[in-house]
């Protein structure tokens, strides 16, 4: 298609290749993991910069601001799921090559537990995939500076009706107990991994083209269902690290001790069970049965 | 991609897997049925919830709860429509390699009428797929035990503004007569029928991998097209055993009563009824006039 | 897959085979066009249908009828152009394999302006089309016979707030004028056909199992940028068939007589026009400009 | 499927067809972001006339024209965001066999910077990027003339309630300063060549037929995430042509005077060097670590 032979890409490509591939991995996973918490936040950030966006066109001359703010949200969930699928499509299809592009810690402990990775490659995995959120969270920052100071006036909050901290990490609502949460986000993750392993499954034999399409329609279809009760975290990396930039970022140690301590821990621990019992039950109940002679080789 | 060769799943394999065919299928539908009914009420609760977090949220001081419920409706209607053809798509991969993923009764009986399967095999697949939306159902309600608590106040109900009873199965809008009903179910399984006869017909050549993608995107269009006048049922499993499930739930024998008796079989029957005319109306009008030297084989 | 060698289907197959291709292509093409008709019509239904049911529970203590038909059509117009554009996926998806599946006499004629069909061969395809168009048209009345009845108490009308005509042909807006309704008629068949000729083109290589999918989105993306000025029937058969259904349906000689005769012939004979002038545009700016090489013999 | 071998369109293909690759090339990109520019703008006419449209039907009765104004963006926003995603997959589809398609001065460049077109290429592409981004704003003038006096009343208007610049360029929200401005296009175009990037990239091994529909998914989240704060030009090509187009049509020198010169120039310049970034980003991070042993050939 393209006469690529020696354009200058190609002629560099020897100079930047890393030869450990445990090193090619960790840069895959902190790469897309910041990619995919920027897609994230921007989403959320549109959302938000489209309500002020209205205030400031429509002035008070015509829309109360509360009313718009949750107009706004009823009509763009819609956008934020779908939006929120193409993103990890874009970075599933970007990392898969290199290092599976787990992009979640769940994902990568359920694949320990399977044999599938040992403990120190499971490290080398999480630490990409905080720092990554930790640097995405900061791009975001960055960009979106002004229009963050504009919006709560300087004010950095977790709660109440000018919050931002909610845009870095999740924060449920208040009819939602502890137990619940943790049913929650145990229950997120494990819809999430256990369709991944589906997907994933050579047995299924979807082509690899298709696999980060699917599972970013397996996002979506999280989005649309079960986002609400806690904001669909659903993986530790993308909730904690954010959660860690947002305490730098001048929002006060609320962010953790946000409902007496009871809420930070949950997105963090929750999705590891979650995850593990989502992929061992694919196993039992579908991939275990599905016939031998049925797999590719 | 991934080195599986000696991994736990693998080894773990032989001892699990289920020799006997029609097991398997048995299981496979009840696994693929049940996390279409986790996906479907996940995706009504969904709504529901985000209702009563903009209540929360805003309190009695913008919002008339009535007004944010026609709302929230009209705005997430798409959502619901998208979120269930991806959770159909889901569920037909899982499972399409091993039972056919049919999930419903409808499709197994057309299939029994064209002499694909036999009585024997259909009673397995019906028993399993009402088994797997029972479970499903009980599955949605202990997650989101305290949210139905919150919504309506402990009393479970069938009828009137907090009623959740809608969410387990499907309860016609007060305009439509029983005769309207029940052709509109029959309309309803036809269209679902004629287009899986379409898409799973080999002569027209659409990967096995398109094919639940296809088949969600068809239930997508339907609950873009037909869903009001009754909810889009067009599955006896899908409304019938979540009923029986609500019934057990202490939603009382309403459930059932509604409307004198004349409508809970009425989701039962008439699917029954349209999954036969749409298949054979695709094989004579379509299916039949495929030229032969075009097919695969 | 399924063992389908001796069963029913097949079996019957050589009894319902028709040998001459001109008759099975009719049918084919009676019969999609028929599909998709009553796919359209539900879809605009479901909007009717929905604002209906809003009412009902509702009634007169929250909503303002016409508030919420306009925030009905709004939110879930969305939905329609998505849902029209799964429709003709499915519809082309079936017929593809026996008649190319034009469904639009527009279409058919661009054909034959190719030399890829012959007048008689068009002769059938256009009756074939709008026949079907009728009894899709009819098909959705009966259905929905008491639906309309309530919507509009019991008068059939061509124009006002409860009009019900516009289910079954298109109206423009009052702001259009006759020469923009032509202009605007060409112009969306133009776009239409153009992508057709693109999206079919060997040269462009698309698999015939994603064509029916691409031809669906371009309709979808038609919806969502040219419906408004008058409704994008931009399909003769489409347009004039259930305008006929709708007269012998009660609706009287306005919906012929519309603004002075102004308007009925326009979607009839200005797609003509665009669709010839699309795939020819595209041949010379594209088509002819792909190297032979590249083509897939 | 069709028996293509002596029609009309073959027969005239030798004496239409264009020996120098670089003129086919020149009108490949001339159409296709033609094309792109009509869809782009129909897309946002589609909302100016769907309000209107609600005005008309509706009167003064109902509704406070500039509460809809707010609605309608709210509502139909996924309608745009897709819409254009859909169309530029139709452009890029049309015109990747002859030119690659890039309709986008900054896709063009930073291949410049990777050495693979020279700047002559570059040149051309530009060029009739803007012819093309030109005659497409012409034709959506001339198709919407009186959509648009009906609109702003005869007077062309670049800024308040009723006016319709915005149709052809882009104009940031009064809460965006300069600085932020700047940041915005880099990041927006940083996020769309990384994508075009990755998606590209032989060794994502990407079919070809699947490449145009996945760069119209990137651009339907960078619409989902990306847009409020400038309208998400990135795009030089589509920002200064129309608005060049604009000032010939009458809407006078604030197009580019608007905000004291102080933004036309941005969605000009910044596109460039953020594609730029975000292909060299994409490289050292994802691109230059794919294993060679992986790569197609």
């Amino acid at each position: 298609e393209e006469n690529m032979t020696m354009n200058l890409v190609e002629r560099l490509r020897p100079k930047f290749t890393i030869d450990n591939e445990l090193i090619r991995a960790f840069i895959a996973e902190l790469f897309c993991t910041g990619f995919l918490v920027v897609g994230f936040f921007f989403s959320l950030f549109f959302l938000l910069l489209f309500l002020l966006f209205c205030c400031f066109q429509f002035g008070g001359e015509c829309v109360n601001a509360q009313y718009v703010l949750s107009q706004g949200k009823n009509n763009e969930w819609i956008g934020i799921s779908v939006g929120w699928g193409l993103v990890l499509m874009m970075a599933v299809l970007m990392g898969s090559r290199i290092s599976g592009a787990h992009l979640n810690p769940a994902v990568s402990f359920f694949q320990v537990t399977q044999g599938k990775m040992n403990w120190i490659r499971f490290l080398v995995y999480v630490v990409a995939q905080n720092i990554g959120a930790f640097l995405g969270a900061f791009g975001v920052f960055c960009v979106y500076f002004d229009a963050i100071n504009v919006f709560e006036g300087g004010n950095r909050t977790v709660t109440g009706h000018t919050a931002t901290a909610s845009i870095f990490a999740t924060y449920p609502g208040p009819f939602l107990g502890t137990f619940n949460a943790i049913i929650d986000q145990i229950a997120g993750t494990l819809v999430l991994c256990l369709g991944v392993a589906a997907i994933t499954d050579r047995r299924n034999e979807i082509p690899s083209f298709l696999q980060p399409a699917w599972i970013g329609a397996l996002l979506a279809f999280l989005g649309m269902s079960m986002a609400l009760n806690a904001g669909y975290a659903i993986n530790p990396a993308r909730d904690f690290a954010p959660r860690l930039f947002s305490l730098c970022a001048g929002y006060g140690w609320e962010v953790f001790s946000y409902r007496d301590y009871k809420w930070f821990w949950i997105p963090i621990i929750c999705p590891m069970i979650g995850g593990v019992l989502g992929a061992w039950i694919y196993e039992f109940f579908i991939g275990y049965h599905i016939q031998d002679d049925a797999a590719l080789e």
